[in-house]
Order: C-alpha cells, then sequence, then structure tokens
C-alpha cells in the first residue's frame, strides 16, 4: 500500500484533533482513502506548551522547514487562525509544492483570490472543507453533488456561538450578557465573541459560500450584516407568539435582480428545519433547479467536528479528487463575478417591526400612514392591552408586514422614529416565506 | 475544451430528465465538469412512447449496440427499473468497456456483488449516488465526506411514499387504503405499492448503506422488516398523546455486540428532525465517532431530484472522481464482511405496546406480570376511563417500556395474546432515544 506523507501546521485545538485521528485511526484512514496517510511533521510555535494528545518528539517541532523542506511530505493540514502569519506560511507551504487543506475562513473570505490564483500558478491545490459549518459536508455537496443544479436559494445558520446564545435567550428568557457569559463558560464562546456575535464570522462564511454556488465576488465586509447582540428578549417572545423562532440567517437569493445577500436575525416558521435548530448546531438550506430543498444539519464548529472535515480533505487530496476539483471549478480565479449584487435596499421581504410607543391614542393610526407612504402594507399587529404599569408610559407595539423593499421599510422606520410619541432603537427583522 | 460522449439507457421519468439537463443546461454542465458533457445516444424500448422532452431522432434509438458499439461514448446512465433486463444491459455495458450510472436500487441490492466485481474485473467504475435518497448526497457523505469517521449509526426515512402516507394518516387522520390511493392520485405511490409500504424498498436502501457504512454484506432481504401496511390511525393518535411522531425508520446501530439493522415504523419525539420530516421527503441521521450528528433531508424521488443525482455521478466520472472513489473503496468486493450483524432478538430499545383489552378488571396486573417475567419493565400507561360505549367491550391498552430486548417484548405479546382477555393482533413498535 503506497503511502502519503502528511505534515500539520499549528496543534491548536483543531489540529490536535486532527492529529489525533491520524494517528489513532491509521487504519480506518487506510481503508477509506486506498493508502495510508502517515503523520510526518507537526510544527507548533511553543514546543513547550501541553496539548492533548500523545505526539512523538520526532514529530513535533518549531521550524516550518521540516516540512517545507522535506520532499516527501506532500499535503499540509495548515490549521493556524487569523490573518497572518496563516497568509504568509500559506503561501510558503504552496511554495515548497505542498498541497494545502485549511479550516480558516477569515483567510480565504480576505486573501482568497491571491491564495488560490498562487496555488493555480503552482500547480497546487487547496481544500476547504472545515472552513464553513464544520462537519456538514456543505462544500463538497455544493461544489460536487448538487453540480447538475443552478442553486437559486442558500440559508444558513453559520455561526453556532450565536444560535447557541439565542437558544438559551429563547428557551430560559435569558438577557444577551448571560448567554454569552454561558456560552463562554462551556466554551462555546471565545473570550472576545464579537465576530460570532455582530454576523462578521457568518458573512466571511456566506461570502465563501456565494462564490462557490453563484460565482460571485463580493467581499465579505460588503455583505450587509446585523448580528445578534442588540438582541431583545422580548422579541423573542412576541415571535414565539406569533409562531417564529428567531435565528441569525445568512441568505443569499439568486434574483431576476441579481443576488440577494445579507446575514441578520430573522423570524422562522416553528416547524421548518431552520427554526428547530438548537445549541450549537449548524444548518444550510439548499436549492437548487434540479434538486429542490436539501437540508443539513450538524455541529459546525468543535474539535473532532472540524478535524472530520480536515481528514476528509486530506483525504481527497491524498486520492487524487482534491486535485480535480480543485483544476475544474477554477475557485476565485480572475474570471469575472457571474452575478450581480442586487442593491440592499431593493431587496423585497416580509418584516417585523417593534416600537416602542406612548400609550396614547392614534399612535397606531401615525404609525400605519407613515409605512403606507412607504409602500409598506400591514400584515398583522400585536398591541396588548395597556397594563395599569403601562399607562402613560411606553408599550410595545409589534407589526408584521406584508412584502415591502428593505429601502421602503427602513426609511419608513427612520421616519417613524421622527414622530415625539415613537422612542428611537425600534426593532426591524426579516422574517422568512 | 474536451467532450465527454453519454449514453442513456432507459427514458423513462428519471431518464427524461437527465436527458433535459444534459440538452438544456449544457453551458453550466460544462462550467461545472470542467468539460463539455454531450448526449451521444439514448436507448428505449419504443421509439413511439411519447416523452415530455424535445429529444432529436439522431440521438434516439431502439437498438443498445448504438451506444456499445459507439467507442466515443465512455459514460452511460442505466435508468431502467427492476432487475431483468437491467442486470444484463449493464453487464454488457461494462464489457463494452462502459463506465456506468445507476438510480436501480433493487439491482444493486440484488446484484451488487456480482456488477461490482465485473466493474473492477473490466477496469471500470459504478456510481449509484442516486440510488438511495435520490436528492440527498447520502453516498458521497458517506464514501467520501465522512471518511475520517467510524460511522456508529443510520437513521433515514428512505421511503417517500410510506413518509406520505404516515404523514396524511396522521395530519387528517386518513386511514390507510384511503391514504394510498391519494398518494397514488398525487403521483407519490405506483400503481401497485407492496414494496414501498411493506418496507422492502427501504431495506434495499439500507443494504446499500450498511454496507457502505459498516462494510456489512448481509442481503437485503435478511434484513427484519415490518412496513406500514398494517398501521392503524389509533396508534397515531396515541403516539401525538405522548410527545411523538409515527415515522417508517430503516436504522443501522454499531454496538460491541454486533450491527443491528431493521426497519419498521418508529416513535419518534416530536422537535427531532426525524419526526418533523412531512411528506414525500427522506432524510438521514448519521452519528460518526468524530462528527457527531449530522443531518440531510431532501426529495427521495421524482423526476428531477433524481436526475439531479444521476448528472452529477456523470460528471464525477467525466472528471475521474469516480474512477477514484471506486478503486479505493472496494464495495461489494470478494472481502470477507467487516461487521458481524446483531441476532435481532437481541437488540435492546424501548418499545409502544398497545393492546385491545377486555375492559375488566385485573387485566392491566395481568399483562404487567408477564411483561415482567420478559425483563420488559413498564415507564408509562395510558388506559382512558371507559366510555358508555366501551362498557364490556374491548379498549386500547396503551404500554410503553423502559428499554428491553425485541426477542422478550416478542415472546412477552405472544404470551399475552394467549390470554382470554386480550385480542389478537397487538401493536408493538419501536421507541427511538
Amino acid at each position: 500500500m503506497e503511502t502519503t506523507h502528511v505534515g500539520i501546521v499549528g496543534l491548536g485545538t483543531v489540529g490536535s484533533g486532527v492529529a489525533k485521528i491520524l494517528l489513532e485511526q491509521s487504519t480506518r484512514i487506510a481503508r477509506h482513502a486506498g493508502r495510508q496517510l502517515k503523520l510526518q511533521h507537526a510544527v507548533v510555535r511553543d514546543l513547550k506548551k501541553p496539548r492533548g494528545i500523545e505526539i512523538a518528539s520526532s514529530i513535533l517541532s518549531d521550524e516550518l522547514s521540516k516540512i517545507t523542506d522535506n520532499a516527501q511530505i506532500s499535503v499540509v493540514a495548515q490549521l493556524i487562525g487569523g490573518l497572518e502569519p496563516a497568509r504568509s506560511i500559506m503561501l510558503q507551504l504552496l511554495a515548497a509544492g505542498k498541497d494545502v487543506v485549511t479550516a480558516n475562513k477569515a483567510l480565504l473570505a480576505e486573501h482568497g483570490p491571491e491564495l488560490f490564483d498562487k496555488a493555480r500558478e503552482l500547480g497546487r491545490s487547496i481544500a476547504f472543507e472545515a472552513s464553513v459549518a464544520g462537519g456538514i459536508p456543505i462544500i463538497t455537496s455544493i461544489s460536487q453533488c448538487l453540480s447538475a443544479n443552478q442553486i437559486t436559494s442558500l440559508r444558513g445558520i453559520l455561526n453556532g456561538t450565536s444560535n447557541f446564545i439565542v437558544s438559551q435567550m429563547e428557551e430560559s428568557g435569558m438577557k444577551f450578557d448571560d448567554a454569552v457569559s454561558l456560552a463562554q463558560q462551556l466554551g462555546y464562546a471565545e473570550a472576545d465573541p464579537a465576530m460570532d456575535v455582530d454576523g462578521s464570522d457568518a458573512a466571511q462564511k456566506l461570502a465563501i459560500l456565494s462564490h462557490l454556488a453563484f460565482g460571485s465576488r463580493v467581499g465579505w465586509k460588503d455583505i450587509p450584516r446585523i448580528g445578534i447582540d442588540s438582541l431583545d428578549p422580548a422579541d423573542l417572545r412576541f415571535a414565539t407568539e406569533l409562531g417564529y423562532r428567531i435565528k441569525l440567517l445568512a441568505i443569499a437569493q439568486l434574483t431576476d435582480h441579481g443576488l440577494e445577500l445579507h446575514v441578520s436575525p430573522s423570524l422562522v416558521k416553528i416547524g421548518r428545519p431552520l427554526a428547530e435548530v438548537r445549541e450549537a448546531y449548524n444548518a444550510v438550506s439548499v436549492v437548487g433547479d434540479a434538486v429542490g430543498r436539501v437540508f443539513f444539519q450538524g455541529l459546525g464548529a468543535g474539535q473532532m467536528p472540524t478535524a472530520s472535515a480536515v481528514v476528509a480533505d486530506l483525504i481527497d487530496m491524498a486520492t487524487g479528487r482534491t486535485k480535480i476539483t480543485f483544476r475544474t471549478l477554477e475557485l476565485w480565479s480572475q474570471r469575472e463575478a457571474r452575478v450581480d449584487i442586487r442593491e440592499h435596499d431593493e431587496t423585497p421581504g416580509r418584516y417585523y417591526l417593534r416600537f416602542s410607543v406612548k400609550d396614547h391614542p392614534g399612535v397606531l393610526g401615525d404609525i400605519a400612514s407613515v409605512l403606507a407612504q412607504h409602500q409598506v402594507s400591514i400584515a398583522s399587529v400585536i398591541q396588548h392591552e395597556p397594563t395599569r404599569d403601562s399607562e402613560g408610559s411606553l408599550v410595545p407595539l409589534v407589526i408584521m408586514t406584508h412584502t415591502a423593499t428593505e429601502g421602503g421599510v427602513r426609511q419608513a422606520v427612520e421616519q417613524i422614529e421622527l414622530g415625539e410619541s415613537v422612542k428611537q432603537g425600534s426593532v426591524r427583522m426579516r422574517v422568512l416565506d
């Protein structure tokens, strides 16, 4: 049986998981790959740092040259997070003739074109199944299994931290800050979860998926995004009352007017698969013109789910499948984008609006007429009977709209907030069909 | 750009769908395959039969030799159902040097070893993503994306017809026969749906999946199976009352005592992804030791979802990916089975039992003591207050058990039915954890 020699750069959580599978499950891997995968070297920054696995000192090194100078090693899992030195190391590995597997979505979303062009120039391949939705095989599904289709819609819960936090807020009425603390205690959130909860992480993943599915070349920073950091438990309660759950969704929708892309907390009908995704799970709902809707759910992060995806990529590289896919798809090549992005203000949708209004007559009428001026028509309203406590004070007014445009709704809300009976800070969320 | 010449044998529902995609979406397919896929010939039995697509007469033929004698054609979609002449045609295609894509799960479940050995002997490949769960990429996921894992559990809703029928019975209280008629009217069921509703179709698919996931070589006829053909609306109501839905599940569970395989209507907790799969959808829930649980849902049948899977296989063959996967995995080779099958009577599980009992004192006590003799302990009971109508007549007694063995529960029920207060035809269904 032939042997493919493998290197790992970075033995953090994911890297240790990958090493664990390669070292402990070599028989299984050989059976699935038709060849041995031998971990030759693992390069780390600090040799003395304790790691959760037994790894021979002959394998460990703190010099990248152990891998780049070793002609036997043909495939490397590059598992360092962040942009630098991850980018430079990736370029060095490619230049040294290695095919590279990565789980680093930030790196791809930021430097994809440069890295992929360099790989093509050097005749090398890059694989990145683990970069989006961890254990869910969404990259392979889009680029291989659904290749007969024009994909028309992608809706994803792509950030497990946010989903955990929102699930906690909904199920136990917890406030955002308390749910974040719990997520940190349980290891679902980083010490600084800013990129998770503000929608950036989901936008990076959406940028990668929409490049694969639609050939779009939009930068992740140009994707309109709203996070869950300003989510109020009150809206989770109203959503439930209306028959919905709130999920942080990353959405790409192909229309005759271009591709709509956005990340935002959205209302999803209870009973729909996306609505029932709890805890730190990820999910993606894909629609293809031939296949219809296909729904995937799995763990989007964590040591072993992510390592599972990385090792599958290593096996695909060792067998030669990745090389074929990589050459065929010409990802992030210099070709022009295949699709235009639709102006965000023009995207249509139904909306959930919550205003804090002074509890006196005529307010609903005033709001309704401003909405009407912007072609926003009302589908339903929740305005509870005032309680003794609320008299003269602020009460919530919840409005579900019919289909309107993002821009129309935004402008209407801005104008409504100019009125003296309405407090600043109204809530506006998409409602899924 | 290079061209791969493709043949189709059989232009029924799926074949027409495949031809439609190849003819109408050639630009898209070329982009995803990195080469043209040209439909050279489609062979049918009856040239005069009307078909839902425009197809040039130069492509159509009623002679298989148009394909077998054409050296240009390297890849053929063989889309004839049933065992013969499907098997003979497949062997002729392989002998003529063609790689073959098929959607025929009955053929693979029955003649897999023969066909795969022949393909290997001749240096050819077989692809079969469409044979199980149509548009869900479960074959690729198991054999490629989850290859870092030991799969430990597969639970599938693999027969869309049955799922549609059970969903109708549950949602509208319809009887089995009426739900079958509706399914036939809507095109979800064949004129003779016997193989669908008696669990045979699901068992064939489970045999294929468990060969892929566990290396088992069990014949589908040896998989214990119960269909939905004796399902009573009363049990759907009791299940709902208990917080469950009933689904026809195909289950493979790896244990220290061997692989458990069975197909049967089972109770799944409401809110669990499998419980929420409605209409004619299929779903598969897979657990891998690294990835955890991954859940897939999509359309398991129908023209375009199945064609989507067939065309993906054609693309994989044209690019060369299939050849690698086929050689690597050595499916249905002469190698011994990698796993033993656990004796069905020994498999553990919780059970839902419904007895029709004479409405007089002492019956529950008698039943409980027989269950206890067989080490079956009771978790909960539903016995409604007798109504005026029920006095002296038969009333339902529903029992949920703690974990017991299949054999213990079966024997207990047999013994209970010997009692004069209990009617024959008790109901016994698995309850999922």
